[in-house]
């Protein structure tokens, strides 16, 4: 698929950018890993959006939204520079609570761009956000692994690189994504160096950068320019980044001052309310988008008086919670519903949508993983997600990175690449010569068009065991994560880096010994 | 849910009846099982279907059908009686190949409604086929089960009754289906008497009639009789029967003779092409609901030749073929397609439409299953799909029923239950007061909105474990299955039967006496 940056919307002056220097390193081949189905740079959908939400409805939240905004407000806590801006914007500020004039907050986005691109070091590899694109990211922030051993214990920088080589050559993953795990090896303050290396060391697919304070914020910014050139960083998206709220109504010191850094630095933010409905927001659908739209058009306007133009998403984060324990479920129906309905809003807000996934609360992947996380990745490609992070390997609601479950999802991924792609109607789709040919009472396995079309006609499964039961057994009658242990070492086992400029590489390196040396040294 | 019999689209003349005795035995208090959710008699979708085919997709398709029924035609086989009905109509015959000239089926199907009651021996489950209607079924048709031991091996009639019995107990589950397992131990001949006589005796919902031969049909028409009285027979449906296509273009005397047995008696029929692309149908999609409409115009027109204005549904039941093996594999993305497709293909033929369920091709209740599982009732519910045989307990590419995998299908069902009522925008809903009340930075917990919703917010699971990981890991640390197996025994522990006039129980086992009396005796 072609890099659409003809299709980017941002305004003419962001477009000016010839390629920078550090582009040029990226103009290798891209290879693609074992697995199934063909690699997709991202996914061009040819099917419709699933849309539960009639206009009534939406118009109906929208002006609920409307109501949150000006009569209880949001607070911005801990940044003054963030209340002086809303000040001048013309909202109502009182103490740290903003309250919105109606209309402020869609009138500041109207300079957000409804589509952009995001540039991979290979631009072969850089993917489209917003529009008719979805992007496959992997799973984000788990401190914990589950091991090809079974074991379940803290992530290293050692699992870190293996899942960046895994998003790397699964065909159904479009992005290197960001903390696909927690490496505790390393201090706190500096893994997000390691981190941002690793993706670009080993991978050339887009990646997210650090959020976690905003002075990391900074140095991930810093690196891609080293990658990317300066002027092409300041022209250009090549890092988009997750900026939760503090759910109900709240954006913390942290998330804004990583905020002002990307918008700044024209990088990308998603909003997104990081919701378990019942605690964070109301209990019911209805009255969570409420609050969603209300999050998210603060959060993203803010982007935007940071610097105008600068992209941002409409992110959704939704679990509801067990009556029983108070723990995050997932793959439910109410935040599938949530999910579709913010959907629609951010289409009506004119953002690229973020939600979804392969979210799942079990412990282990079994059938409550695969039924969890096939709910939630359904309806994230039919709800026309722009962006779906946690889209492989998440476990134990986002505590545990796990490599079998990596291989199932990214199996799955490639069903709903598939999927996506709709019914061919072309002659050869139409297949009215063989139905001639074969007529009643024969069969079509050896008609031309089924050898013609064989190869590619049906998705074919890396995972899945469709053999008799008895051969099934004859070869040790084994789970399918078992299959997916197996695959998963066959993966890292071939794994080859792509190219990388060994002048950016050198710089990156010393770019991150010159910052190491700099802060105070407990461990890592 | 009340019954909807003045929904009932048959002809007037088929309204007339008044209910007839074997009612009166029906009019006891529903019960309902253990299990998630709320006990619907069925679903009435509160959703939009989801349609992949744009208007000229549609009519290329059904322009394309018309072609093979025309150019290619279908044969109907064995069937000396079936010709000269065709012949009658103005087909052209040639040999067993009939021809039907452009638009003479779907003429022929102007007498078949749109939507139907199928009346349960209790009036309060009794259930509405086609609209927005949704039905689920169990698993129909294996010859093997999982049992609770875990051991793979040949179903017995105690394997029959106990999913009949689990079925009786699941509130997402809305009919007690057909051949739910074979029984094995009973000779093939006379097994048909005891599995009519298991869905009467230990369930009081809907079911499904013997096809494997005429005068298996005959018997299942006649113990109805039994139960509803023969003047509620022949004016309503009570039976609810499986007609396959012999697909490519095939419709062989077996299913011919059950067909006419059921529409002549009023009863309706189920035309499902039986396809595995590739072998059965063309490789592709689009070439797939080509064959299959032809199929389904042709068979279901010709039920209205038996009987104008009896209840017959579209059906679709899809798989592709494994590229290594031939294996047929579930959940795949063309199948689904296929079956999204058909939807709307039934929906514009006038027809109720049946595909879907819980396929997969797993030997195990594991991920493989739960993935395939997952994406097939997805589809299934946003197809708009009227009736879903095989909606819990199918293992194996249908060779197995599964008392573990019939447990957690029932548990995602309702699931699929609960996403069906969509979004509530009730004030309650909207939950405008609560946000106010909570405000930014606190939480929803203990609000007064929360307390009074928090037992029906959200979908409960009756098998996934989302407590902390140490608390699972103190509960033994089980998989679902293990789980899922646990609550079966609880349930079949629990079972009581629905009442049953036993002047019906006694006439049922009269009538079963002196049929295997009058048949050879092998075993049974």
């Amino acid at each position: 698929m072609a890099e659409p940056a003809g299709e980017t919307a941002a305004p003419a002056g962001e477009r000016r950018g010839r390629r920078a220097s550090g582009g040029a390193a990226a103009r290798r081949a891209s290879r693609t890993g074992g697995g199934a189905g063909p690699q997709l740079t991202y996914i061009t959908r040819k099917i419709p959006v699933y849309e539960v939400l009639g206009e009534e409805g939406l118009a109906l939240i929208e002006a609920n939204a409307d109501r949150v905004l000006e009569e209880t407000g949001i607070e911005f806590r801990e940044d003054e520079e963030a209340l002086a801006l809303w000040k001048q914007a013309g909202a109502d500020v009182k103490g740290e609570r903003v309250h919105f004039p109606k209309g402020l907050c869609r009138e500041l986005l109207k300079t957000a761009p409804p589509v952009f691109t995001q540039h991979a070091r290979n631009p072969a590899r850089s993917v489209q956000i917003g529009g008719d694109a979805t992007v496959f990211a992997p799973v984000y922030g788990p401190p914990f692994v589950r091991d090809l051993e079974g074991e379940r214990r803290y992530a290293t920088i050692e699992d870190f690189r293996n899942f960046v080589k895994l998003a790397y050559l699964a065909p159904s993953i479009h992005h290197s994504g960001g903390t696909v795990c927690e490496p505790v090896d390393i201090a706190v303050n500096k893994r997000h160096l390691d981190m941002v290396y690793s993706h670009i060391r080993y991978s050339d697919k887009p990646f997210m950068g650090s959020v976690t304070a905003p002075e990391r914020a900074e140095d991930s910014v810093a690196m891609a320019k080293l990658v990317f050139g300066d002027d092409f960083v300041d022209d250009n998206c090549v890092l988009i980044n997750l900026i939760n709220a503090n759910s109900p109504l709240v954006f913390d010191g942290t998330m804004l001052g990583a905020a002002k850094v990307y918008a700044r630095a024209n990088q990308a933010c998603i909003v997104s309310p990081f919701i378990l409905a019942g605690a964070m927001s109301p209990v019911t659908v209805a009255g969570t988008l409420t609050q969603v739209l209300a999050e998210v058009l603060a959060g993203a306007a803010f982007t935007q008086l940071c610097r105008p133009g600068a992209p941002v998403l409409f992110g959704t984060f939704a679990a509801s919670i067990s009556m029983q324990s108070g723990a995050p479920t997932f793959g439910t129906p109410e935040p599938s519903l949530v999910s579709y309905g913010a959907a629609q809003l951010a289409r009506r807000a004119g953002l690229p949508f973020r939600t979804g996934g392969s979210l799942c609360g079990a412990k282990l992947p079994d059938a409550q993983a695969a039924h969890e996380s096939a709910n939630t990745i359904n309806m994230t490609l039919l709800a026309g997600t722009n962006f779906a992070l946690h889209s492989a390997g998440w476990l134990e609601g986002g505590l545990v990175s796990s490599y079998e479950k990596f291989m199932i999802d990214v199996d799955q991924l490639g069903v709903m690449q598939a999927m996506s792609q709709g019914i061919d109607l072309s002659d050869n789709g139409q297949a009215m010569d063989a139905i001639a040919e074969v007529g009643p009472g024969s069969h079509y396995l050896g008609c031309a068009h089924t050898q013609a079309n064989f190869q590619t006609a049906f998705y074919r499964s890396t995972v899945a065991d469709n053999n008799s039961f008895e051969q099934w057994l004859a070869e040790g009658g084994k789970r399918v994560e078992e299959r997916a242990n197996a695959l998963c070492r066959d993966w890292l086992a071939s794994y080859q880096p792509p190219d990388l400029d060994p002048a950016i590489d050198e710089a990156l390196l010393a770019f991150i010994a010159q910052k190491k040396e700099s802060m105070p040294d407990a461990f890592g």
